[in-house]
């Protein structure tokens, strides 16, 4: 595989604004001539392509727009190989130049090693450095040591609009074949050291609403004789997590998964500056002294956070009002092997407890609006050996075995649904900036990430 | 006094839109108008009127708009005499047809004895009262009883722009003659009652700012290892008040006036029907549950409100955000002999408090942004004398004697500037809607309301 003709690819995949956040037909076309540009190259590598038709998408306000086209590709077919199926998607978060970028988003540009563009690393350049790998196969005229596949989307941006229901309907088909799930679509947490990801947080999303009247108040008029739903809220808000950091819902730990020692001694191999994290972040001090405890309450412990409320003054200046109706927001991490349905029971009880003893004349409803259940994987899997020989082969050295904090949902729906093996596999240094004005990929980090996946495919023939 | 002309003059005022809330060139027009109308009504009186310029208005987009002139009249200078002036504004709240009136608000339209239309009670009927009142002596061709001074604005509805300079410049001029000082911009707290208001509560308004850092986090990747602000907030914000409304802070009651033998009848006296009141509210059940506990509770005891929160998630729907600085919005509704300026010390003190036992690594600012002092009269004041007898006289019965929850900001700027007793006696009904649609003046309280001025510059006279 040629490094310049890679760098072009990219180039031009980078310069096609294929936004999936805001629908307006312009960009809705770019996505469009994206997935077509990314289906037509799958065909010239030799893949079986279909270009899955999605149908509309609604919108708020009434109208509704295309959803560009899912590509399912098979490369392969041979039943005495393993089969490997590779998730990526097109699509790239909103990029203006005024807003902060030093250069085009949409004009790929290489300074001192970095490639800067929108989609360089989240998700356009993983995607190419899967394509890579398989043509240099092409290219040496070797045959794939695997069957391939490739899911590709151009909505990920946007929630991932109607995908579950294709991969629901394709389980039996499309992925009846496939051993195993590789996603490239997070970082590291190193600038230099890569990192396979094997688990990440769910999470648990609370409303809890506080209802005296639907009209605010004038606290000159009646602030003194009220149970003002404010006082409720702030003391139900109040009773969910302590000043350590500690979520004080009784049980809410009892599912936490124990601590092995085999866990922190992954804990203890990964390399993170604390000091830098510490400035990077802009944080003076954070709960936690040590680098262990720290990734362990990211991603292994669960975390409460409150959002805010609606409902509420939340303007600048001063205004005298009582509300008279609020809604506070706060939402729990979850791990493993927390169930969601389990931690919505406590959390209720919980504030109704705290709610009865205040005796409050107002309504109090608590909902939990968003439920995704943690994500962890096997590390003795084989696809997570495998990754880790590729890495010692490219890389010289072992991964970090890391977690994500976030959710990230197409894991979990891929776990949930297909019932395969899924690891992620990042490309990106921890700085690449996904989402952020400034996005980039290192040169080196995806001339090296297509090696890596290279020798993924030579180790997964060998492992399987 | 001819009630038929007294309806006429308050059609002929109603008509005029003017708005001062509206920072408009038509509604400002329409101001001068008005003002101008009301200075030649005086002049016609026999009155020697000063229409004061009381230069622009900046706005907040930059630009500017004349402010309506402030009227200051005076009728006879007797030094034998007592000398009343008579407060009241001009302006009106915003009215629109669409926002649910079923008249034109600047129509004043009579519907079963009650006069509908904006300003009809809040100010210009009362402003009418006591000019009817004068001009009953004026046509019976009597001396008048006192020295009558008049000050009238058209701003009141927009924060009394450039009114406090004014008095403060008129303090050893127009006010050096002045004994008494009377304000009818208020209502009664019954629909047939009477009443004198005596006090008003003062307010102190806070902020408290948590910051770990100027952008917001994403729970997913923080989410465990911060000292959260909204955490430390909440936690702040629930440590002001109990659930029975009793405020936390520690010496904050200490000066509260003693509840005397006296001022327990006083509330005994009022009629309040407790079923209707809760009924008009839209509140379930309140704090209390007699009327004497209500009333003391929103008149001479403090209250803590919880406005709301800035900077923290506030609209529908899901975000997971950590916010990086919030700021937390209360005020305490002061009353006598609360000092605005102890409140600060107490208040500051009590969250630092709060705030060090957290071991928050974020910083916290406490600032008061707003302090008003409660007002209270002495209620054997001459006036007060006056006023209860001509109530007696007109209405055959004993007055409530009322305090106000709410600050009234020019009840406090006369007090403190002008150092002469003021009264509030108001003339409308509970039910008159001020600020609302529909906004109306009973016939009833604007022709017997005339009686009463007119009798109480007899009183006056007597007392004096």
């Amino acid at each position: 595989m040629d490094p310049k003709l890679g760098r072009m690819m990219l180039k031009e995949w980078v310069a096609i604004e294929s936004d999936s956040v805001q629908p307006v037909p312009r960009f809705r076309q770019e996505l469009f001539r994206m997935m077509a540009m990314a289906a037509d190259t799958l065909q010239r590598l030799g893949a079986r392509v279909a270009s899955v038709d999605m149908g509309p998408q609604q919108l708020p306000n009434g109208q509704s727009l295309p959803i560009p086209p899912v590509i399912l590709a098979e490369l392969g077919s041979d039943p005495t190989k393993g089969t490997v199926c590779f998730y990526g998607h097109l699509d790239v978060q909103p990029a203006d130049r005024g807003d902060g970028w030093l250069t085009d988003p949409y004009v790929l540009t290489e300074v001192e090693g970095k490639l800067y563009g929108r989609g360089a690393t989240d998700n356009k350049g993983p995607v190419l450095a899967w394509i890579n790998a398989v043509s240099a196969f092409r290219a040496l005229e070797q045959d794939l040591p695997v069957n391939i596949k490739f899911i590709i989307e151009g909505m990920e941006e946007a929630g991932s609009v109607a995908l579950e229901e294709l991969v629901e309907k394709e389980k039996d088909r499309f992925f009846s074949g496939v051993d195993y799930i590789v996603i490239s679509d997070n970082l590291w947490i190193s600038q230099r050291k890569p990192a396979i990801t094997y688990g990440t947080r769910g999470n648990s999303y609370f409303t809890v609403e506080v209802k005296c009247r639907d009209q605010d108040f004038h606290s000159g008029t009646f602030g003194g004789i009220l149970h003002e739903p404010m006082a409720d809220l702030v003391a139900l808000l109040g009773s969910l997590v302590d000043s350590s950091g500690h979520i004080l819902v009784p049980g809410i730990y009892d599912e936490v998964a124990p601590l092995t020692e085999e866990e922190i001694n992954t804990y203890k191999a990964i390399h993170l500056d604390l000091e830098e994290y510490r400035n990077s972040s802009r944080v003076e001090k954070f709960l936690f002294d040590t680098k262990e405890e720290i990734l362990m309450h990211l991603w292994r412990y669960p975390s409460l956070s409150i959002h805010g409320i609606e409902g509420a003054f939340d303007e600048p200046g001063a205004k005298t009002v009582i509300p008279g109706r609020v809604i506070g927001k706060f939402s729990i991490r979850l791990v493993p092997h927390m169930n969601v349905s389990v931690v919505e029971k406590q959390v209720t009880r919980h504030l109704e407890d705290v709610f009865s003893k205040r005796n409050s004349s107002n309504k109090m409803v608590v909902s939990m609006t968003l439920g995704l259940h943690p994500w962890i994987a096997n590390i003795n899997d084989t696809q997570y050996l495998a990754a880790k020989r590729a890495i010692r082969t490219v890389f010289g050295t072992e991964p970090d075995m890391i977690r994500d904090g976030s959710t990230i949902p197409i894991a979990e729906m891929f776990q949930e649904i297909v019932h395969k093996s899924v690891v992620l596999i990042p490309l990106g240094a921890v700085d690449d900036g996904e989402h952020s004005q400034n996005e980039k990929i290192n040169r080196w980090n995806y001339i090296e990430g297509t090696k890596l996946f290279a020798a993924f495919f030579l180790e997964m023939a060998q492992l399987h």
